[in-house]
């Protein structure tokens, strides 16, 4: 499997990215990865890493970058030669099986639909991010990628979920949920009331409104809602299971014996902080492409982007993507116009980004 | 100050209800209570806590209860006698300084606005709720009363939490921030980005937009939300903060090293816990009233509907509700047309429900 890194994507890009692809390539010998950003600025990090060109690895020039304060859109139109641009066209045009960013999140969804085109019948791809529960985990989707959603839209995430949990967490029947600020069916605001209509009628398991409580104590496998939403969720939980580290060392803090109990207890500490550490978790897939994209934390560790090439590596083994638009139509809810969506993952003509390849 | 207690109001009521009342009674002798709820289903706990009338304890009989499956506009209308309707109309007709309910939050709303009225100028009341911080506490609101919002909506919550931590946390220049996805101006959804420009205009402390970590790092006094996406953190911060409670305790519990050490710095545990438990916090003030009205967390403990007692009191004899009218005036966000709305809390008539006092 190709995997296209994209090298100046994330908080420590290019050195964290530069690292992680050395280790990916020592453990994983099935993975050829193409690494894309600008060859100059790689050039010290690739020499301290001693990587060098060759059957496994491809050095892919880019000359721009999307920095995070750009919008996502007039991103993708104002720098046509960015290092995420060049990875999505690489994936459009055959060269590569899979994408890999830790880059601005925005721009990366767009240069995903605009090169690698949406699944005929999706309106809109969404992230899917696995999160810790009490007695199990479960994905939530959409973690980011559209802040404004339909229902539509939530009813299409869903399948994204339960295909996504059928393949990877083998579940055959996985429990799916929709966020909501109460229990009770009659709860919610406009989007989730409407959005609850369409899922009830959907042959899925569909197991009705999940709350906070209900999300970390496992009570659905899938939990869906809009990205604006999901982001908060995940954001929330980060920093509150930060925070509370926080708090946790400073009252250990005040006296010998907290001290030494600590010291005591400390694998339980490390437990848990290896379970709430979104960051090592690596990437989320953008599912409802035609293709494979995977969207690393911003703050991504080198082990965390690790595991992202290993994640793109899983996914473009198999076939994810054409099975949630054989879904999608099974449930009724494909987007129109289809005109405007392609079929399949034709490989483009060769653009001059890769003419290099 | 004369606070009336809705006292079939909470998954543990009437009994945890009576109990904070009882407790309250002997801790603070300057508060009056008048006890609402259906007096027959009351009278074991009274028995229980050796409460009976007197000077200041009086018990007002409501048939009914809004069970918390129901709608909360038809509860209203179709339950004209329940506890919370008899406590916002003692509120209305000048027999009670506040009002406490840790029942059905979308009845209380509703209840309060029909009886109470909504402040001159504002158009929807919303919950401000404290949360904790590394490094302080903030302001969220709105925490759940409105799960539909507009920016203007928005931009008076951030009224409500600027003069709720002027009189409360004695903060003279609160810094407000905006809840959403990003912390570049640009990012958001198409209410949190119309709510940027109209709080970007407005005579505040506007510190722009905060994401999970700024918030629970403490980098604004106020957090602003519409009441969907702030029950959401509050639910998600509650349930992963219970979440990491029980991954610590299994992990401890796997070796007796492990727990040797958690007992020496069990006080840790403690202090984290006192932190993040927010059912202990007791009422979060329903603001943009022309009222005093608390709302308890469903799952109120006797210490956090006793702390709301005290809220309750403290928020009765200070003149919030007049500080917010002025504060919206001056930062020119009215809400029109005014004509719906009252411009003193003029008292009412007497109502057959209240007749007994």
């Amino acid at each position: 499997m190709r995997i296209a890194v994209d090298a100046m994507g994330g908080d420590y890009a290019p050195a964290v990215v530069v690292e992680a692809v050395a280790d990916a390539l020592r453990m994983f010998p099935d993975v050829d990865i193409l690494l894309v950003g600008h060859l100059e600025k790689l050039a010290y990090y690739l020499q301290k890493e001693h990587l060098k060109e060759g059957p496994h690895l491809k050095l892919v020039h880019a000359e721009e970058v999307v920095e995070m304060g750009e919008p996502s859109t007039t991103s993708i139109r104002a720098k046509k030669h960015s290092s995420i641009t060049v990875c999505a066209t690489l994936a459009a045009e055959g060269k590569a099986d899979a994408v890999i960013s830790a880059g601005h999140t925005g721009a990366a969804v767009a240069a995903s639909k605009v090169k690698m085109r949406i699944l005929k019948g999706v309106d809109r791809p969404a992230i899917a991010t696995f999160m810790p529960a009490v007695g199990g985990r479960f994905i939530l989707v959409d973690a980011g990628a559209n802040t404004d959603c339909t229902p539509l839209n939530l009813a299409q995430f869903a399948i994204f979920g339960e295909v996504y949990a059928q393949m990877f967490l083998n579940i055959e029947k996985p429990r799916i949920g929709l966020i909501s600020v109460g229990g009770e069916d009659i709860k919610g605001n406009e989007l989730t009331k409407e959005a609850f209509k369409i899922l009830s009628n959907m042959p899925i398991n569909f197991v009705g409104n999940v709350e906070g409580h209900d999300m970390f104590f496992h009570s659905a496998d899938v939990v869906v809602c809009d990205g604006f939403s999901g982001n908060l969720v995940l954001k929330t939980a980060e920093s509150i299971a930060s925070a509370i580290r926080q708090w946790l060392k400073e009252s250990i803090m005040k006296n010998a014996i907290r001290k030494t109990g600590a010291l005591l207890a400390q694998q339980a500490f490390a437990d848990v902080k290896a379970i709430s550490n979104f960051e090592e978790y690596g990437g989320a897939p953008l599912l409802g492409l035609n293709g494979v994209c995977i969207i690393g934390h911003g703050a991504s560790t080198p082990k965390a982007v690790r595991n992202a090439i290993k994640v793109a590596n899983d996914f473009a083994k198999r076939g994810l993507p054409s099975r949630i638009s054989t879904r999608i139509a099974e449930c009724g809810i494909q987007f129109a116009p289809p005109t405007q969506h392609s079929t399949a993952a034709e490989p483009q003509q060769n653009s001059p980004l890769t003419k290099q390849l």
